[in-house]
């Protein structure tokens, strides 16, 4: 295989994240969301929000990260963040799937995407930390938009959502979980 | 409405780019692709193939032109490149689209990010070039690995195809045209 071909044979096997399905669905509830296009909806968030993102953060190397971040739910399936998981299960399965999927690259390619990654996962840098709280704030946008469809199913409350989710984006862009906050309390408010 | 509410109701209205579907069909040939996950594998291929971009190309600003590129369809719909097509009328409708679609935005944001847009439609620059190339690399990849699905539906030759994708793919990225020549004519004539 030529280096071209190796390239596309990655692109070209990336393509099955797109049938990958996650717990939230469009805002119209017709379908559920798949991995694929959840990360292009991240992307925009990114470019379109990167006015919460401190001075440290890199926006390029957000979208690098929001791109390359659910690559590994091809092997390992999407787990909803109000699910009941095994966490060192996922990791070992994730690890495993990063293994086989950046492995289809070319090596200094296969190394540099892990690493984006690898450093996504970690979310010990200021853009990782960004790139997380974006990946933590699109969810209930789309509930809060969608009549909370997922929410419903899997009987979430407020304080199930502030404990899932507002750690990552308070640590990321804490003006976002401010935001976020005062609409879902308005939402679940307005329903009881 | 606040600046964040303004962001947030342009996010939630791009989630609709999630419905409108492509001519092409994933790999598996299980459903059309539609334009927001044809986004997002773009974007990877951006970030894959970005050693076949010329010296003067800014990737980070060619992701995100590959990020915004099909928002319009929203309003517009997807005009399949080997459909019939009135392209001044369909010129006039992502006009309006792009105004009333970047218009949710903040003002700055707006003009911001329809520069962008507008700087892959004119694809004049070499970052714009070499998005456009890509745009018009994939679906025959997609192609080539689905056994020739669309092709089939819009009963393509190798000359059709060539004379619809060639130009931006030998304009952006020449050697990627070389590479999907070889490829596209060993599909055909392995099938005649």
């Amino acid at each position: 295989m030529t280096r071209l071909d190796q390239q596309v044979a990655f692109l070209v096997e990336a393509d099955r994240l797109k049938s990958v399905n996650r717990a939230a669905t469009l805002v119209d509830a017709s379908r559920h969301e798949n991995s694929a296009e959840h990360s292009w909806h991240l992307c925009l968030y990114a470019v379109v929000l990167a006015d919460q993102a401190g001075p440290d953060v890199d926006i390029g190397r957000v979208v690098k990260m929001l791109i390359l971040h659910d690559l590994v739910e091809i092997d390992a399936g999407d787990h909803p963040v109000f699910g009941d998981a095994d966490l060192d299960a996922i990791k070992a399965q994730e690890d495993a799937a990063a293994d086989r999927i950046f492995g289809l690259l070319p090596a200094d390619l296969r190394d540099e995407l892990r690493g984006v990654w690898e450093e996504f996962e970690a979310a010990l840098t200021p853009s990782a930390q960004f790139a997380k709280a974006l990946d933590r704030f699109q969810p209930p946008m789309q509930n809060l938009a969608s009549g909370g469809v997922s929410w419903a199913a899997f009987n979430v409350t407020p304080e199930k959502i502030e404990a899932r989710v507002a750690p990552s984006i308070m640590r990321g862009a804490p003006a976002l979980w401010d935001y976020a906050r005062a609409r879902i309390d308005a939402f679940f408010n307005g329903r009881t």
